[in-house]
């Protein structure tokens, strides 16, 4: 394995809503029950986004961002499930409250870290926890809750287009919520049945019928800002609008009438929240079906791989275009070509 | 019982926000399953407000408002339960879509009435519905949602104080929020621990700590508006924010980072809707124990008693002071003279 350098790169992050740089930090020792990841790739979410305009629980700053990963264990510190995972080739998360996965290595809990099977390549393994973790949790919810049909929102993104096929595999109507004409083709293409356009004058009209039809009383709200609102209003009764993200980056104005009388419910998804509530044994069977599902219907697409010293170039390409796939930030391009 | 008229005085609504007025309009005639009641007298609820003002479930026009009184059933429709019902004292709700309590007479479906035993009166029983039963459910909510504790709004109301009883009772530990100094010490008087008042200049900061010690993570919202925003930002963890009543007539503007991070949940509380799902048989149970806390702790007190003519002065006097009592619509004053 090589001894291990005192210095790393690592994107740095210096105050919420900053530009990120990329600089020289110390290699982090990994504490008791920690390991060591050699990080090989992470990908750019939408909750890194939300971190780095300051929304959600932030970390002390100067700040590593990125909530997930993959790469090599390099190195344990005490604990039997770290000693184990030396050498092996992990998904991995960060910590709330340490340095993140866009840096070249990354000390976190060893109970942050799946082993990849191997059929499951770094590249595919960076991405593989929080967009499909999240796809199953919202089946999971869907089903305790008895929701005959799920509205999904941002549908063309990756996390969406899980949804589809998910919602094919499980047999659970989906009503794919699009803001481009493209993006209808393209989950059409993909087979999706139903798929509505906010952008066609009756849009909301379309998604009350729809939503009505076929009783979708599950809306999953990826923007927040005005389309909770909207969603709110046009859902069945009995409804549950489930915000999990803040791309619209501004506040809803909701009346009270929209669901007061009808028995609707408005409430939020954050994965690390889910997950302790779920336990570990839940967790790894989730994650084992994750990497099962890695190839087929929890795939994701790459629209670009790009080293981690250009950081500042993949956000505005992913911010650009987040729905034309994953932007991959390569921490070590031997590694995930290596596999 | 004597000849029944032909025509009664009732109150009538000609449209949302208009203003009421008083007519000579046909006695219904109650229908298979109905029975009709000759109402003694009805209480100005919050709910009826919202009714004049057009939000929530609406009648046909011209309708008469009233959504809960009490009377003595003096005919019945085809069925066992209208006929069991006739002469005795009842009481009453109306029927969502046919005419309301605030008339000489009203049909309604004899499952909406409720005998009265023999200790409760008539003007208690005016009031027995309503607000009891949504201090009961707000207790059953607190319970299967394992709340530890419960932030009420509108404290100082009609059902505000029937929650500090009861709180009181159950041992469940109550915030009471008030907007007055003057209700402040009230609630202090009724043996309430927990009183804070919205004026003071650090109202969140105090409601913020005390939620967090008293593990608050029910919160009562009978205000909707700004109210609801300023729960949801200052509540626990975990919270639920239950809104049950639109008195602040505004929208919210709320930030989803307020609750996405942090699991706190929004709906509201529609009583019929909340009976409806409850089955016949727990709702017996519920207004039998209502009877019998009648005239402790689910007391109401009344500020005035107004003849059914005077319901515009009756309304404005209403709306002067809520929280100085109830006013009580009287249709026939020798009924509820007599008990």
């Amino acid at each position: 394995m090589g001894a291990l350098p005192d210095v790393m790169q690592a994107v740095q992050l210096d105050a919420p809503g900053a530009r990120v740089s990329v600089r020289e930090v110390p290699v982090p020792k990994p504490g008791p029950g920690e390991v060591l990841v050699r990080m090989a790739a992470s990908p750019i979410n939408p909750s890194d986004l939300a971190f780095l305009m300051g929304a959600g629980p932030q970390k002390p700053f100067p700040a590593i961002p990125g909530i997930e990963g993959s790469g090599t264990v390099v190195a344990a510190g005490r604990g039997l499930l770290p000693r184990f995972l030396v050498g092996k080739r992990v998904a991995c998360a960060a910590a709330p409250t340490s340095g993140g996965t866009w840096a070249e290595y990354m000390a976190t809990p060893a109970r942050r870290c799946v082993p990849l099977k191997r059929g499951v390549s770094l590249e595919q393994g960076a991405m593989l926890l929080v967009n499909p973790l999240t796809a199953l949790a919202f089946f999971d919810i869907a089903k305790r809750g008895k929701h005959a049909a799920i509205v999904s929102t941002a549908a063309a993104s990756a996390l969406g287009r899980m949804i589809v096929r998910l919602g094919a595999r499980h047999g659970v109507p989906i009503i794919n919520i699009v803001r481009r004409q493209s993006h209808v083709e393209l989950l059409h293409s993909m087979g999706a049945k139903y798929v509505l356009n906010t952008g066609d004058a009756d849009f909301s009209a379309q998604l009350r019928t729809l939503a009505y039809q076929l009783n979708a009383t599950l809306l999953l709200d990826a923007l927040a800002g005005r389309q909770t609102a909207q969603l709110l209003r046009v859902a069945p009764a009995g409804s549950t609008v489930v915000v999990y993200g803040y791309l619209a980056r501004e506040p809803s104005v909701i009346e009270a009438t929209t669901f007061l009388y009808e028995e609707k419910e408005l409430t939020g998804f954050y994965l690390p929240n889910w997950l302790a509530k779920k336990g570990l044994p839940q967790v790894l069977r989730d994650t084992s079906r994750v990497q099962q599902l890695a190839g087929t219907d929890l795939q994701t697409t790459v629209q670009r791989r790009v080293p981690l010293s250009a950081v500042q170039e993949a956000l505005d390409l992913y911010q650009d275009n987040m729905t034309a796939g994953k932007v991959l930030l390569v921490a070590n391009q031997s590694d995930v070509s290596n596999g």
